[in-house]
Order: structure tokens, then sequence, then C-alpha cells
């Protein structure tokens, strides 16, 4: 992620935060093709799109898994997971730090369309085009309607919230935690 | 709806204010019998009952379906939405302008029961009989305290609301989405 | 509940206010495990824990029944109520004062899991196992920011909410209400 350098890990952060904030108010239309696990950061990502694919394949996780390496979520991604699949899912979501396969992801509604693997790609562009075909002004003060308060929290707290997240990566039983999750994972795959 | 002329337009737009703050927040027990379309502001009206019965006929098309117009839905009918069926599927809903058929209506959670035809009446009377026999001073103030925040939104921001309303509705790119939307429609019917 | 004299009654709520406030933001893991009904205050109390199991049994209700007994459920009953099952599904429960069987509980969201009666202690253990199982700390603050806000807005007005409630419980249009459905309860039992 970003070590034990703070200003390194501040500038990590700073950027991370740009990145949700463009992506969650984006006026494009982003649809999600998911083909592959997206934990953490890359579910946050996908919760940003407009609309999610995902290849039918029980392999393929998605969740923000944070407390499973002993940090937690910012109230951002909180924020984005709770307007995607509501309060009460989220709460269970996040405390257990659960990685949904397809079928679930389906059901809690952390995706919209879960298809063959083959046609991810196919569908998503048929999606697209049902989205684009909205008269495009129109749709995007809508979505920014959806969207703007959520957004507003972080604008007013981005320094706060960089503070946090320095200091929480940079304690010695973080860090720890950190090894040991990257350690599993390691075993895992090896 | 109003046409081009500003005052007329603002006269419109306050009335529709009104009827939506006196339903939202009505005493009365009101259920909705529905047994045709309802686009729009029929749609919103529905949303404001206590519950909502909708006649099994596919052609009967529920729903906010303003950007398919080329105009957006104001954060009012927004709020009422998300109460009914959740932020994600409202976001969804609201920037596709979808119209939802009774089984979707009723999957998505915005009615509470589908019926044949020749049901709906009497459907609607028996769930009426069941919410009046709940205590009346009781139930009222249950159903102020569900919605009060949302209705003082609104009453915070009627002036500027009128505003948005007329400025956006007189904009000539507005107007002429309007027009060829009504025009479609006529063919269809034609 | 707490009878007549006002001072009597505002201890009462002082006390209920206070469990509720220890077991919202409570810092352990906690599982219900239901063999019975749940009414009022006991399944407010199941809805401050981390996850429900409920006996399969059609005699056991539960809900927030207030509106029956002709009184409300003050605010943050009702935002606990929110946070669970959502905006809707709690204002259609909270004004018809609904007590839900177990399959009716489940599926909107009351409880996560319904099991035959001998299994719901053993079900509780090894759920209680698996929250037990995450970075304990990562799951305490995980905990705490997706339930702090709606503590926070009872902390800020617990005086006037026991105000209301000691000056609704002691009316006497109130108290004959109480008095008649206690009647129709022991009716039922007799």
């Amino acid at each position: 992620m970003c070590g034990r350098n703070p200003a390194h890990c501040a500038e990590y952060w700073k950027a991370v935060q740009e990145l949700w904030l463009r992506l969650y108010l984006s006026n494009l239309v982003v649809i999600a093709a998911v083909n592959g696990s997206s934990p953490a950061g890359g579910c946050l990502i996908a919760l940003t799109c407009d609309y999610r694919v995902l290849a039918d394949n029980p392999k393929y996780l998605m969740g923000l898994n944070e407390t499973l390496l002993g940090i937690v979520a910012p109230f951002w991604f909180k924020d984005t997971l709770v307007n995607t699949i509501g309060h009460r899912a989220a709460e269970r979501a996040l405390q257990l730090g659960l990685l949904f396969p397809p079928a679930e992801a389906l059901q809690v509604g952390m995706v919209d369309k879960v298809v063959p693997e083959d046609q991810v790609q196919s569908t998503a562009l048929s999606v697209m085009a049902q989205w684009l075909a909205i008269p495009d002004h129109a749709r995007q003060l809508t979505k920014n309607m959806m969207r703007k308060a959520t957004v507003d929290r972080l604008v007013k707290e981005r320094d706060s919230d960089i503070k946090n997240f320095v200091s929480f990566i940079s304690r010695d039983s973080i860090q720890k935690y950190l090894q040991m999750y990257l350690e599993k994972l390691k075993q895992k795959k090896g």
C-alpha cells in the first residue's frame, strides 16, 4: 500500500480520494465489466460505476474486506456501500469483511447482473447502449443529485481523513496485521 | 405542463409542491388503487400513499421517467422514491427514467401488491380496513415521524425549487426535448 | 410499564435509553438467539445485536407493535428499525404495529436466520465464532462507524425524549388504550 513513510502514505491516500471523487461524480456513463476478484479498493471502484456486470465464476470475489486486514474502511467507502446495498447489509459486510462470490454479490445488490465469463463484455456494451440512449444532460444532473451529498461529506473532511489514515496505517499493530495477511495470501498462491 | 410563460410555470410548480406537501404528510390513510399507467407526477402521487395496489396488466407502467423527457425529477421526487425503494434502485430508475410493468414494480418495491384488474378495488378496500383498525392518533404520529424530515427539506427550499424549475423548463433545448417526446407519444397512440 | 407517577416514568424511560445506548454501540459481538416472542422493547433489544437467529415457531412474533397499544415508538426505535430493514418496510411495520412470524421476519430482514427450535443455540454459537474471528479493533471501529450517527441523535435529545414519553404516557386516553390492550392479552392467555 504505502509502507511506513508518513508523507508517502499521505500522498497515496490523497490520490485514492481524488480517484473516488472523480469516479463517483463522473458525468460519463461508467459500466463495470468485472472479470476477476475485486477486494477493497477494486470493489470501491466498481461501486462508483453506474452498473456492474460480473463474470459467473465462483473464484471471483467482491467486497470491502478491510477488517480482515486489521484495518477499517473509511467513511466514504462505507457511504458508497450503504448507497448500493443498504445500511444493514453494509454493516454486516463491513464488520465481517465479507467477500461475496457472484451469486451472493447479485443477491445482496453489490452487482446488477451475473453472466457467463464470455458474455461479460457484450453484456456491458449493451447495458452501456441503454444508458447512452438517455438524454445526456438530464441523466448527468440526475446522477449528480443522487451522489452529491455523499461526495460533499468527503470534500469537507479530506484533511482529517488523510490524517486518520496515516496515523492508523503507521501503527505497529496494524503493520503486523497487514504483513500477516499478505503472508497468508502468498502461501495460498504459492 | 406549463408552456413558456414563467409566471404560469411558477404557479403550476407551486401547486404541484402544495399537492405533494399535503399528500405526503396527510393524516388520513391513503391507499392507491392503480388501474392504468402512472408516469412522472402520477407515480409521485402514488408514492405519497400508505400502500399501493396495482392492476396486473403489463401495459400499466409506473415510474419517474423524467429523464426520458430531457428533464430532471426535483430532489423531493427523488427523496420520495428513495424512501420507497432505497438509494440504489432509485438511482438506476431515475437515471434511466424507468417505467416498470407490474411484476417489476412489485419486485423493486414501487408497489406493495399486484392483483387481477377486477380485484384492485376490493383489495384496496380490505387493505384500508386493516390500516383503519390501528389506533388513529398513534398511526398519525408514527407516519409523521417517518416523513417529516423529507417534507421539511422542501419547505425550506420551496422558492429556490420553483426558480430552478422555471429556469430549466423555459430553456430552448428542454422545450425541444419535451416537444419531441410528446410527438413520439402521439405517433404511438395514433 | 411505569404507571402514572411522572417521576417514576422518567426514571424508567431514562433506563431504557441507557440500555439502548450501551447495547447499540457495544464493543462486544452480540448475537441474538430468539426463542420466543419479542414485541416492542424485546424487539428493540434484538435489533441492537450484530446478528439475529430466530426459532422457526409460527407463534414467535417479532416487531415494534407500539401503535397497537395506542402509543408511538420513539425516533430512536424507528432509526434502529430503519437501519435494519430500510425506510419503506419500517414505515409500514411501525404504522401497522406489525408483529412478524419467523418466515416474514426473515423476508423483511428483521432477523438474519430462522432455524428449528433446537438449533437456535448452536447456530448462534457458530455465528458468534465467525464474528470473533475478525480482528477485534477493526471490527469495533467499523461497528462504531456504522452506528455512531444514530446514537448521537438520541444523546443530543435525551431530555426532550424523556419529557415526550412522560407527557404522552400519562394522558388519560393513552392509559385507557394501554389498559384495554392488557385486558385483551389477559383474555387471550386466560
